[in-house]
């Protein structure tokens, strides 16, 4: 793949551009305010300041992205404003009962949806991708999860058999809410398959991107004790 | 009021400095992770975006003081824990039902907040004083509270009578909250009333202080249109 194919000169490619920082954004700005309530949940102080602090780097990511449409001269509000609906819902649907559904959101809600950004990021100029890995990074907060989470299990198994399905609702609401976005945003999912003189996937492609996002989702799951 | 009446070596003075900082720091993370959520209830994305500005603002606040604790050899848990089930309380008792009762909440009940530990602040030593009036600082944000709620007053008036009962309930769960930690933490009410060779407030003084703190709030209701 050639970096010169990508022309942010090009409208089309730079409106999918603009779409992905877009829903980054907004993913960013309304995971700090979720990720944010949910600390006030923790049942001791040190896990409310650690998920606080995950939520605080919401934040700095969401400043970035802003700061680069900016720089792209695009308006970051309108920019946002198509994904406010469908992530505000995917956040309505997925509000967490208690602590450990909020930590089981931060980390597989997350971990799904930054793994399929950075999937993304294989088909943007370079700048772009640096700045989506950047965002979509881990901060070494899943083993902070992992081990709140399979303690809390190992003390109440029943825990496991409820989180587990959780997960599933987690993963079913991001794919529902994520459909709805691609059905809208035709610049967006143009990303995936490409342009004329733009590199993108073939079916072939497409079907082990699905595979990595089901391993990883499934790894995840298993590493909290649970099945995906 | 000489500085030099505030010695640190004072185990009573240096513990009512570390309730004074821990209050301050746990009232910061509440804050962050209470106004980020109440951010969500925006009917627009600017909005949305300032009101979550203004907690990220808090969690900033919120490491100053910590990294302070740190350096004063406390441990900013236990500094923290006395206070994290008076100010859980208080957020409990005032959950914003809407955008409307979270603004003014971040205005009218931030507002008398500060104002009390501003005051506080003039009975501690110079450095402690600082970081108080440093993480107490307005940042501007008053403004953009009074413009909304004013506009939204005008096109529907019925909302004015609501949030005017509305700031009377925030400063009556504070006052009651702060009766709780008063009782609790001598040592922090110590500061007001001073010790042996430190300077602290006579009972005429104690009023006056009273006195500005009902006036500063009585200013906010009135620069919201609202009765206080």
């Amino acid at each position: 793949m050639t970096d010169q194919a990508f022309d942010l000169g090009d409208p089309e490619y730079r409106a999918a551009v603009v779409d992905l920082l877009g829903v980054l954004a907004y993913g960013e700005l309304s995971a700090f305010e979720r990720m944010g309530a949910d600390a006030a949940l923790a049942p001791v102080l040190d896990d409310e300041i650690h998920l606080a602090s995950m939520a605080a780097a919401e934040w700095r990511h969401f400043q970035a992205l802003r700061d680069r449409l900016v720089e792209l001269g695009a308006d970051p509000r309108e920019a946002m404003e198509p994904f406010v609906a469908p992530l505000n819902d995917f956040h309505e649907h997925t509000a967490p009962g208690d602590w450990w559904e909020g930590l089981v959101k931060a980390y597989v809600g997350d971990g799904i949806a930054t793994d399929f950004y950075r999937e993304i990021a294989q088909f943007v100029d370079p700048r772009t991708r640096a700045l989506v890995l950047e965002v979509c990074s881990d901060l070494g907060n899943s083993q902070f999860v992992v081990d709140r989470v399979t303690s809390a299990i190992d003390a109440d198994p029943a825990l496991g058999g409820r989180l587990a399905l959780w997960g599933r609702r987690l993963v079913g609401e991001a794919l529902s809410q994520a459909q709805r976005v691609a059905a809208q945003r035709d610049a967006l999912s143009g990303l995936l398959v490409g342009g004329v003189d733009r590199p993108g996937a073939d079916l072939a492609e497409i079907g082990r991107m699905l595979a990595r996002l089901t391993d990883a989702h499934t790894g995840r799951m298993q590493s909290l004790g649970l099945g995906a």
